[in-house]
């Protein structure tokens, strides 16, 4: 089936960087498939060595023991290619920098490293031409950053939205199809192993708002600041809001969104944020259950596309970053310097007082003359457009009207003063939910 | 916010053979988007000329005149890299592999040409170090071809299932949807220009066909020779096929199949179809409407991937030439020969009869005891394992039974016994439909 046997192929060192679930899945594949892969890299791919913390350390995936070492420095040194699969900053971070200076390429799945130290380490890739490339660090084995980056490169990204956190998800959807309090679907989250050690990172956004980061960069070419992407993770969202919305045909996802946008100021910029929002049933979005990954893509020429699969697990990240690798022998075979992602545009990005969305805003008020109109002088005032209000007289609310009221795109800071100038209203007993709408 | 000027950069000079839907908007793009572009590839991307056979016909798109030329042959000598988007066999063929014989980059949307002749036009490649690339011949505007050969070239794609003609797919949602009869939903498809001139193309399944056939060869490493992609159209589904569907929560899509398969000999192959397949409304697939188009990968390690958006019209495909050009681009920047898919697997392609998958067959029999017994009996002499059986009086058969029969996988060969088997049965009085059926 394959021509030529391993030994007439040159050879290419990887060197592994961790051994966890998905690190080990690489290891494997990488020793299982060595005849498949030379064929398509036309060189060998040889593992000449995993770092890790503990060598006598007891593991699921069993591989040559003499291929353990404690000394990841040192493996390096004879790496063509380093995949660094440890997660955390330290040490990774200063191991990828040795290896790219070694003129090593580097591939990696660290979403945290890449979100706060990604322009230091594309410098250090830049300066001697080798490939640093992350597909893993991003919806695991669902291929989105060379779409953006090659598939896409002669159009123009207006917008990019992601179910990228499959924990949130698997919690929200629970919420939706079996109607579990919060508490409850976090439980089982919990139990199956989707969460965390610790699941702030999951439950709060900062997950989906690294990954929101690496997004905006690859679409947009320019480097987002640490801490630039606003955060709202799904912790105040209730059973109560879930079953509002499923009831007006709607889902609550938390979504990394990144777009384009216009700046207060008038120029040209890019908003990148986390938060949960309201979909209509209709859209793609909403059909992404359980623990699945998916992004949505908009863009100037192509229109929508959606990208959708597994967003984690250790076999599902390992193809991800064994594409990765292939890519990278590749370059070493046809020689050339690693392709690199300008970040060339240097788009401000805005604060999110300035990002614009469509909101769903429910309150309760007396049901009296002249407190609708009330209301709509509120959001007129504030420049912000209703694009709908539905009014209901609920028994439980004894005398109260329960108005929906659902804007067109607005400016979060005009929305935020609308919504203090109606809780300052004596008409409007409380406000019970704020939601940001996905505007179709 | 670009630092450099257009005249900094080395210039690379595109040719554009055709200026059709698809050609005039890359023409477009490619001169309002020059300075993004230069950014992006780090070379000034020349537009030198545009063949066309008439260069004093009326365009929708106004380009200027003196890009217009009439001598395709001539203009290619000059080029860096070659667009093609004239279409059919010849010149288009010819001038391709004139060009990559020049050493230029070739991209094209020419489905029906890389099916029929992909081995020789990628073999001139590869002599030359030249990249042949085309992304836009298949479903269009989604990124499929390159996630395919790279983000997937380290894992072992199992199974590619496509709806990838829009034309059926927008023809086969109407029936769904609105319960339209064929005649009705093809005249609506053909109104809107969703048909091509001879709808053959589209109904009898040749279009997707096509794609068929170079998603096998990037997914399998296996050149298909012409024909070998077994072809069924949408012409023999009926208004009744498509309500008794959606009664059972199922939905018929023409579906492009390409997968791995054993054949009857036990040696590893290639099975190719293109066939309606009855899908559970729970598929993603399922969910695919109107003229949309989507592919479903099934890969080992990275699980089920879906890829979803515009699969045809003029500025969504003219996005994934685009794309092609600034990769293409980017490696005469880099230096390096161009990317090549080996075809170094060189699986043997099974004859439909050796293709395995589930069927339902709906036929009326004698409602008599030791009916289902013979029907069973039919099925099991032939191997063929019945997954379900349904039956039921309906009124209009008038003492006949329905009798709705779901196998498990099996092979086409002794499906089509067991068929010709029950249709001689006496207490058989009518085979009212067979359906291939994706088994989840």
């Amino acid at each position: 089936m394959i021509g030529e046997t391993l030994s007439e192929y040159r050879h290419l060192s990887v060197a592994l960087l961790g051994s966890g679930s998905v690190g080990s899945q690489v290891a494997r594949l990488l020793l299982e498939e060595q005849q498949e892969l030379a064929s398509r890299v036309g060189a060998k791919l040889e593992l000449i060595g995993i770092a890790v913390r503990d060598t006598a350390a007891k593991r699921d995936v069993e591989l040559p023991q003499e291929l353990y070492t404690t000394d990841a420095a040192e493996l390096i040194k004879k790496a063509d290619i380093v995949v660094e699969l440890m997660g955390g900053i330290e040490p990774a971070k200063s191991l990828i920098l040795e290896a790219l200076e070694q003129g090593a390429d580097v591939i990696t799945a660290n979403k945290a490293l890449i979100a706060a130290h990604g322009p230091e380490l594309h410098a250090a890739a830049r300066r001697v031409g080798a490939q640093l490339s992350y597909e893993a660090a991003v919806a695991g084995a669902i291929p989105i950053l060379r779409p953006l980056q090659e598939s896409l490169a002669g159009d123009n990204v207006k917008r990019v939205m992601g179910i990228v956190n499959g924990s949130t998800n698997y919690i929200l959807d629970r919420m939706d199809r079996f109607g579990d309090t919060p508490e409850a679907a976090m439980q089982v989250a919990s139990d199956l192993g989707y969460l965390e050690a610790d699941p702030t990172l999951d439950v709060e956004g900062y997950d989906a708002a690294s990954k929101a980061g690496i997004l905006a960069r690859i679409a947009f070419h320019t480097d987002l600041p640490e801490g630039a992407v606003y955060r709202e993770g799904i912790t105040a969202i209730t059973a109560d809001d879930v079953a509002t919305a499923k009831a007006a045909n709607q889902v609550i996802k938390l979504l990394a969104v990144v777009e384009q946008a216009t700046g207060a100021d008038g120029a040209a910029g890019v908003s990148a944020r986390v938060t949960p929002v309201l979909i209509s049933r209709e859209h793609p979005l909403a059909a992404v259950h359980g623990g699945k990954n998916a992004i949505f893509v908009e863009a100037e020429a192509a229109g929508e596309l959606m990208f959708y699969g597994a967003g984690a697990g250790g076999v599902e990240t390992a193809s991800a970053v064994l594409g990765d690798l292939v890519s990278a022998a590749r370059r070493h075979v046809a020689g050339g310097p690693g392709l690199t992602t300008p970040s060339y545009a240097d788009l401000r990005v805005l604060p999110i007082s300035e990002a614009e969305t469509a909101y769903q805003i429910i309150l309760n008020a007396v049901d009296q003359p002249g407190v609708l109109a009330a209301i709509a002088r509120v959001f007129a005032d504030n420049q912000v457009s209703v694009a709908a209000i539905h009014q209901s007289l609920p028994e439980e609310l004894s005398g109260l009207a329960k108005l929906v009221i659902t804007t067109a795109e607005a400016r979060e800071e005009a929305l935020q003063t609308t919504v203090a100038e109606l809780r300052a209203l004596d008409v409007v007993s409380e406000i019970v939910s704020i939601l940001r709408v996905l505007h179709a």
